[in-house]
C-alpha cells in the first residue's frame, strides 16, 4: 500500500510506540495498515491542525472527512444536542430528515439529460454503502450487470465493490463482469476507450448497468482537467442503455471550491450520485441521490432499510456540515487557498528536479514525483520519502496514483494561506532533502 | 412488509402527517418504508420511552440499538467529549481503539474448536458492512463461494447480503451459489437439512464457505430453543470444510441475558462472529471478530479501510455501552425482566385464542398470533392487527416470521417489571380487543 507502515524501521520507534503496535497487531486483524514509516498517533484535533500526545501540531494537509475542521464546535454541540434529544431510524417520520434529504437534493444537477431533474435521496453509513447500493440501483434498472471503471479506481469495500476496484490489488480479482478503461491522461481518448470496453461487454454476451467514476479520478493520481472532458462519455454510457454513477466520496461537498460537486466542472447531469465522506464532518453518513425513474424499479421490487442510515444524529451533523459551508463560505476558500496553492506548487515543481505536473481543482491537489534526469518517470520511492519527510516536518499528506508517485494533497477546508504558506516551506525543504 | 405503511388508511392521518409524508415521498426513493398503519414520529427518547411532539409517551418495545437505553446520558457525555476533542481513522495509531478491541475480544469464545482462541477484531459502521466483509475473509480463507442460509433469513442490504437474504422477498433474487434451508422449528432436522444443502453445493461443483446463522434466528420467527441445537451443525460445516459465521447483530451484546453472545447459548465456537446493531446505541459501529487463521489470508491478500469504521468517536459509544451494560447489570436485567415477561405472556396466551406459542431468550421474544380455533394456523392479519393496536396503547412492537405472524418484542435492556406489566396490559386489551 502506497505510504503503509511495513515494520522496517520499528527499531527507531519509542518503545511505547512498538508495544501499541504489538497490542494492535494481535487484536486486529492483518488487513489493517497505519500510515508512514514511523506511524503517528494524535490526541487532539482542532481546525486543520492535529497535536501528537507532546502537543506538537500537525498540520493537517491530506484528511478529507473533517471537511470544516477538525472538532467543529457547530458539528459537535449540534450532534451533542440531538443525541442526547432523539436517535431513532427512518421507519418512523421525520421532518429533519425529509428538510436535510430536499436541501442536499437542491445542490444536484441530475438527470436533465432526460428531462427528470426531480431527484430522489437514499441515506447509508459509508461511501461503500452508497456506491454497493447505486450498484443494485443500475442492475434493477438497466437489467444489466457489466460495469466499467479506471484503471486504478476505488469505490469501496464491500464483496461487489472490491470487484470492481483495481487498486485493491491483484490479491482482489475483478468480477467476469468488469471492464477497465485507462485513466483519462494526456494521451488518451477516453471516450473511445469507454466505447470500447462497452462493445468488448456486448462480445461477451453482457449489457453495460453502468460507468462509474470518481469525478476527481483520485487514485488515478488526480485527474481534474481539462473540465468538461466527462461530457461526451456519459453520452457514450447512455447510447449504451447504461447509467453514469458519478462518485463524488472524494470531490463533494465544495472540495473543488467552484462547484459544490465534482461532477458540475464538468457540465454533466449524472444518473446517480454517491456521496460520502466529508458528508458529516466523520459521523458516519452517505448516500445517494439519483433520477426518480431510476430508483423507481428498485423501490417496487426491494425494500431498503438501513439501520443507522439517516438517523437523526448522523442528520444533524450533516445539516450542521451543510451549514459550515455556506456560514464560512468554505467552497469560495476551496477556490481561493486552492488556486494559490496550485500556482506556488507549480512554482515550485518548475524549480525541483523531483516535482513533476501539478494538478487540482480547489482543495485537492496532486503532484507528481518524478525521477530527476529523466522525462518525468514516476518514482513511487521518491514520493514515499517525500511523505515520510513531511511528516517529520509535522505535514501530514500522502500518495495516490498507479505508481504512488502523487502526492495527495485535500486538506480540511478552512485551510487558509498562511496553512499553505507552511505547507509550501516545508514541502520545498522536503524536496531538497530527499533529493 | 411486515407492519409496512401502505397509504390505505392515510385519509384518517392528521393533515401535517399527510403532508409530510407527500414531501418524504417526493424526496427519498421508493424503496423506504414507513411503520404502521399510522406511521408515527417522535421528538424526544429516554431510557424505555419515546415522545410524540404532543408529549405523549411510548413505551419502547421494539428498539434493540438503544439497547443501553434512549439517550443515556453517559454514552451522550462520552461522545460529545470525543468529537470535541479528536475523530480521525485507523491509520493513525490510537490506543482506544486497540483497547476496546481487547475488550470486546474478552468477551468472546471463537475458534476454541481448533484450538486457536486467540480472536482477532474488525470494524465497520453497520452490521451489513460487517456480514460482508465476512463473507469476503470466509471465502479468502476457504477459496469456496458456497454460502447457507435459513429459509427467511436477513443478513443486511449490500448486493452479496441481499443474494443472501430471502427475506427480502422474490423481487430480489438469490445467488445461484446460495441454499437455503428451513428454519430450525420443531420437526425439522436441522443439521440433516444444513448436510443435505451442503451435499447439493457439492453436486454443483461448489464447495461450502460459510454456513451464515442469527443466533436467534428473529427473522425465521425468534427460535431459541432449545439451547444446543446448533452444536452438531457447527460440526457439520466444518467437516466439510466449511466455516461457521454467527450473526450476532440481533442476538449479541447481552439481549438473551445469561450468555453476552446468543451463540454462547448454544455452547458453540464460532469462527466468525459478526456484530452491530447495539454495539454503539445508535452511533455508527459494528464489526466482527474471527480466528486469526481465518482472518490470515484475507489480510495477506486484501488491505481493508473502512473510513469511519473503528473511529474515536464510535469506539468512544462502543465503550460507553459496555461501561453501561456492566455498571447497570443489563444482561441481569434482561434474564430477570425476560423471563417475567416470557412467563406472564405465555400465561396470556393459554388464555388467548389469537396468541400460540411464546418463545424467547433474555429481553427478544416471539409471541406466535394464529388464526382462533385452528390448530395453530399462522395468522399475519392479526398480528398487523395486534401491532397496530398496541401503537394506539401507546406501546412499540413489531412482526416477523414468514408469515409475518411472529410479534417481536425486544425493548431497551433497561425494561424493567413495571414496563413489562405496562406491555402486557397494553397486549391484553389488544388481543381482547382484535378479536
Amino acid at each position: 500500500m502506497v505510504n503503509g507502515y511495513d515494520g522496517s524501521r520499528a527499531a527507531e520507534l519509542p518503545a511505547a510506540t512498538r508495544e501499541l503496535i504489538a497490542r494492535r497487531d494481535r487484536a486486529l486483524g492483518g488487513a489493517y495498515r497505519l500510515f508512514y514509516d514511523q506511524p503517528v498517533s494524535f490526541v487532539m484535533g482542532s481546525g486543520v491542525y492535529l497535536y501528537d500526545a507532546d502537543g506538537n501540531a500537525y498540520l493537517d494537509a491530506y484528511n478529507n472527512v473533517p471537511s470544516v475542521g477538525h472538532s467543529h464546535p457547530h458539528v459537535t454541540e449540534t450532534v451533542a444536542k440531538q443525541l442526547g434529544t432523539l436517535n431513532t431510524h427512518t421507519r418512523y417520520l421525520a421532518e429533519p430528515l425529509v428538510a436535510y434529504a430536499e436541501r442536499l437534493l437542491a445542490t444536484h444537477t441530475i438527470g436533465s439529460v432526460t428531462g427528470n431533474a426531480e431527484a430522489q435521496a437514499m441515506f447509508t453509513c459509508t461511501g461503500s454503502e452508497a456506491n454497493d447500493l447505486a450498484l443494485r440501483i443500475a442492475r434493477h434498472y438497466t437489467g444489466a450487470t457489466g460495469v466499467i471503471v479506471t484503471a486504478n479506481a476505488y469505490h469501496g469495500v464491500t464483496a461487489a465493490l472490491a470487484e470492481i476496484s483495481p487498486s485493491l490489488g491483484p490479491g482482489v480479482p475483478l468480477g467476469s463482469h468488469v471492464r477497465v478503461v485507462p485513466a483519462p491522461a494526456p494521451g488518451v481518448n477516453f471516450t473511445a476507450a469507454v466505447a470500447w470496453a462497452i462493445s468488448d461487454l456486448e462480445r461477451h454476451g453482457l449489457r453495460l448497468a453502468a460507468f462509474l467514476a470518481d469525478s476527481l479520478f483520485s487514485s488515478d493520481g488526480v485527474l481534474p482537467d481539462p473540465a468538461g472532458f466527462l461530457a461526451p462519455v456519459i453520452e457514450t454510457v447512455h447510447a449504451a442503455g447504461g447509467l453514469y454513477i458519478a462518485d463524488e466520496v472524494q470531490s463533494g461537498f465544495g472540495r473543488t471550491g467552484t462547484h459544490m460537486w465534482g461532477y458540475q466542472r464538468h457540465g454533466i447531469a449524472p444518473d446517480i450520485v454517491t456521496m460520502g465522506k466529508p458528508m458529516g464532518n466523520g459521523l458516519p453518513i452517505a448516500g445517494l441521490a439519483a433520477r426518480p425513474d431510476v430508483i423507481e424499479a428498485f423501490g417496487r421490487q426491494a425494500r431498503y432499510f438501513n439501520t443507522f442510515g439517516g438517523n437523526p444524529v448522523c442528520v444533524a451533523a450533516a445539516s450542521a456540515v451543510l451549514d459550515v459551508l455556506e456560514a464560512e463560505g468554505l467552497p469560495g476558500n476551496a477556490t481561493a487557498t486552492g488556486g494559490y496553492l496550485k500556482e506556488a506548487a507549480t512554482r515550485l515543481a518548475d524549480l525541483s528536479p523531483v516535482l513533476g505536473d501539478v494538478r487540482g481543482a480547489g482543495l485537492y491537489l496532486g503532484i507528481d514525483v518524478i525521477t530527476p534526469g529523466t522525462a518525468g518517470e514516476p518514482s513511487g520511492k521518491l514520493a514515499a520519502a517525500i511523505v515520510n519527510g513531511m511528516r517529520e516536518r509535522r505535514v501530514l499528506i500522502s500518495a495516490t496514483g498507479p505508481h504512488g508517485n502523487v502526492l495527495k494533497v485535500r486538506p480540511p477546508l478552512p485551510f487558509a494561506r498562511e496553512h499553505a504558506d507552511q505547507f509550501l516551506t516545508a514541502l520545498q525543504e522536503t524536496v531538497e532533502a530527499v533529493h
